[in-house]
């Protein structure tokens, strides 16, 4: 390969890591906004996101033609090879990821039909901790980092913890109140969505150990 | 190329199909075994769906690695280059339709906990529905068939209503019985996660589309 050609794979490879990082921006933001259109009983804000999706559909299929090109075009080596086709699963996750805060707003919209049933204080912490976890798992994707990648793998548990609780709460709430059934089924069914979130977090983490350790990590699953 | 080349490479092309309509098969099944062990109330039926999940992850690494390899060492053209990235992706899905049989069956061992709450009528429909959706998708990657994958398309908008459906009518039981509360809220959990196995199965058929035509699609999606 002449050093031109270099240049340009060294550029490809970057653009590739932008576009992924500038996906990843905007479906955080959109799990932020999700939840704070809830928090807020702001039904705009919860259309403005739903509306979003085609803007992420757009940017999975930008990504994949990029990591497509790039394996026809370059021949990347061993570790290039896997970075980019960790790449094409990433966008997998990311497009997952958008279409989740969707379903959340699509929530939020019909709760907000309602009056409050009561002040939330789970559901945004839960979100945080997702979006922490979205943020994080790119950051160790760009940089290679496994240990960083280990600790989201970690952090998936207290998302779960956050989610049981969240539905013990709403059962019983429901039990007591029937009257809140309709508006505590849908809010069970946001935190189901934000555990996925934070499911596809831990995904793109151990595809980034995958990435980095490579035939290891099969050895230990089978 | 040599002829002898050619033939290992028409056999790890063929290699790769096998083990994902492999991986598809098991998916398949465990999604019908969630809800077998529902209907049936049998929860040692839904432990052993359990302890498929890693079954269904070892079989997703074994195709990612397979993909890499070809993508590595026979720079394949054009379109099994297409062929080989999807299948890259629909490894993915497949896995997650794994861990949504698995959720299913989670909640069937905590339903069988309590007495029947109702017979199950759509529920059953909607896993089936599902499940072609799954096995379709699949056929229609193999043979590269974009007519089928529409087909499939089509078929969500089935399983969408049958969701809404079970939703309103538990959420109408719920609001007359306090009691059905904690039942209740897991068939709506199991009814989604059987939503988003269909999800995944349309998902797997744009991948065909998208595979088959190119860059068509992202234009009349942008």
């Amino acid at each position: 390969m002449t050093s031109h050609a270099d240049k340009q794979y060294e550029q490809e490879l970057k653009n590739l890591k932008n576009l992924i990082l500038k996906m990843g921006g905007i479906v955080e933001e959109m799990v932020a906004k999700s939840v704070q259109s809830l928090v807020d009983r702001d039904s705009r804000m919860a259309e403005e996101t739903i509306s979003r999706d085609k803007e992420v559909n757009v940017l999975e299929m930008e990504i994949d033609e990029a990591c497509i090109e790039m394996l026809a075009l370059r021949q990347p080596a061993a570790s290039d090879l896997r970075f980019i086709t960790i790449g094409l699963k990433i966008s997998k996750d990311l497009e997952r990821m958008g279409d989740l805060a969707v379903n959340i707003s699509e929530r939020v919209v019909e709760i907000n039909q309602e009056p409050l049933l009561k002040p939330y204080e789970d559901i945004p912490l839960m979100a945080h901790q997702a979006q922490t976890m979205v943020k994080r798992s790119l950051d160790a994707f760009v940089k290679r980092d496994v240990a960083e990648a280990q600790k989201i793998c970690e952090m998936d548990d207290l998302v779960d913890e956050a989610k049981k609780r969240i539905f013990a709460e709403l059962v019983a709430m429901m039990e007591k109140d029937p009257q809140s059934v309709s508006r505590a089924t849908r809010l069970i069914s946001i935190s189901y969505n934000l555990e996925r979130v934070a499911d596809h977090a831990t995904n793109i983490a151990e595809e980034v150990i995958y990435m980095v350790q490579g035939r290891d990590i099969r050895h230990g699953m089978a």
